[in-house]
């Protein structure tokens, strides 16, 4: 029997695009029901009661939540192609610490870049780039965060890349002058089909963003 | 050449807990080194300069910092005895998934029940209330919650189990007479050694909680 596999998600979720680059990387076909997360589906509330939220794996009815998670059990469940943690216990406990620093430390103050003004903005500005430089130092010379290999890491990060527009112009950052490694490394990310078939075209993220903005009564 | 594990970590720290059970689960001797949570040592700050919490693990100079991962990386490590996580990937990502939740959603409620008051305290003890029946569910009729195996998920929630009786007797709880099959699940652990000799007792755990209230201004 064929795997049936289904992905709840929105297109503008980075969340969402990290089960989508590692079910690509891996070559798996599967349906995305998109959703409106303003008006969720009960499909999705019945799936994932707990967090409510997109991304939600259903691989043969078994119900995956949570991106990292949902990342990890495709690396497991599809081992002969494409792996995506290294075999290396540190290596492994390396890319997770850093996987989970984006979502824990990252993520919110990015958000606040562009859906917050004054002093709240300032302050989610600052604490974004400090966290934009910890986490871009781990580079180093590598070309993958991983290592030589595009993986885990690269998979859980590179989403983030389509919303920096809306970053960069709400934050008034300029982050390729200050950044030109992790320039080079979205460029050689963005060679892989997995991943620039996957993220939208951040001109349409930013035209969400300048409706969000609008919604918020920001603009 | 042997290995060295340093652990740095409180006595009182759950978090930490995990980690000493499942070395103590492989059999691993470790040196434990006690931490000064409100005057933090140095070799606290270098080796997690990021969160600047407890538990660390060295492992031959290695550096593996929260929980969690710290659990992982010990399963991987010391792969011969013991499992701890299941190897079928839903499992997996069951166990995962239900261990992030206890961080994510019951950790924070759990510790307001004992140092908060009025509406805040009234918020978090419901709040707690409701998390730990949905967690408390997925025991079902399960002797642990991985199944027929003490596990990752039974190592990422039993050392919770000794803040209890300040739980219970500031959120004024009565979780034994709801809760039959957690208790039996309690008892279940602590027949394991890495169990009853990680977990400390509650009454000294009690102690501490009302030095801190009184320090918090709360009694």
């Amino acid at each position: 029997m064929a795997d049936e596999v289904v992905l709840l998600s929105s297109w503008f979720s980075p969340f969402g695009m990290r089960v989508q680059i590692a079910l690509a990387e891996k070559g798996i076909n599967y349906e995305f029901k998109e959703e409106d997360l303003r008006n969720k589906s009960p499909l999705l509330l019945q799936t994932n009661p707990i967090h409510k939220k997109v991304p939600v794996l259903i691989h043969n009815g078994k119900i995956i939540c949570e991106s990292l998670i949902a990342v990890e059990y495709i690396d497991e469940v599809w081992s002969d192609k494409s792996p995506l943690l290294p075999s290396d216990p540190y290596q492994r406990a390396y890319a997770r610490f850093w996987a989970d620093f984006i979502d824990a430390k990252m993520y919110q103050p990015g958000r606040k870049t562009w859906t917050t003004k004054g002093d709240e903005q300032e302050a989610s500005k600052k604490e974004f780039l400090e966290c934009f430089k910890l986490f871009e130092k781990q580079l180093g010379d590598k070309p993958y965060f991983n290592g030589d290999n595009f993986g885990f890491l690269d998979v859980a990060f590179i989403p983030l890349h389509c919303w920096f527009q809306v970053i960069e112009t709400f934050g008034e950052f300029k982050l390729e002058e200050e950044f030109p490694k992790y320039f080079d490394w979205v460029k050689r990310c963005l060679q892989r089909e997995s991943v620039s078939n996957t993220l939208p075209d951040q001109k349409k993220i930013y035209a969400l963003a300048c409706l969000r903005r609008k919604q918020f009564g920001l603009d």
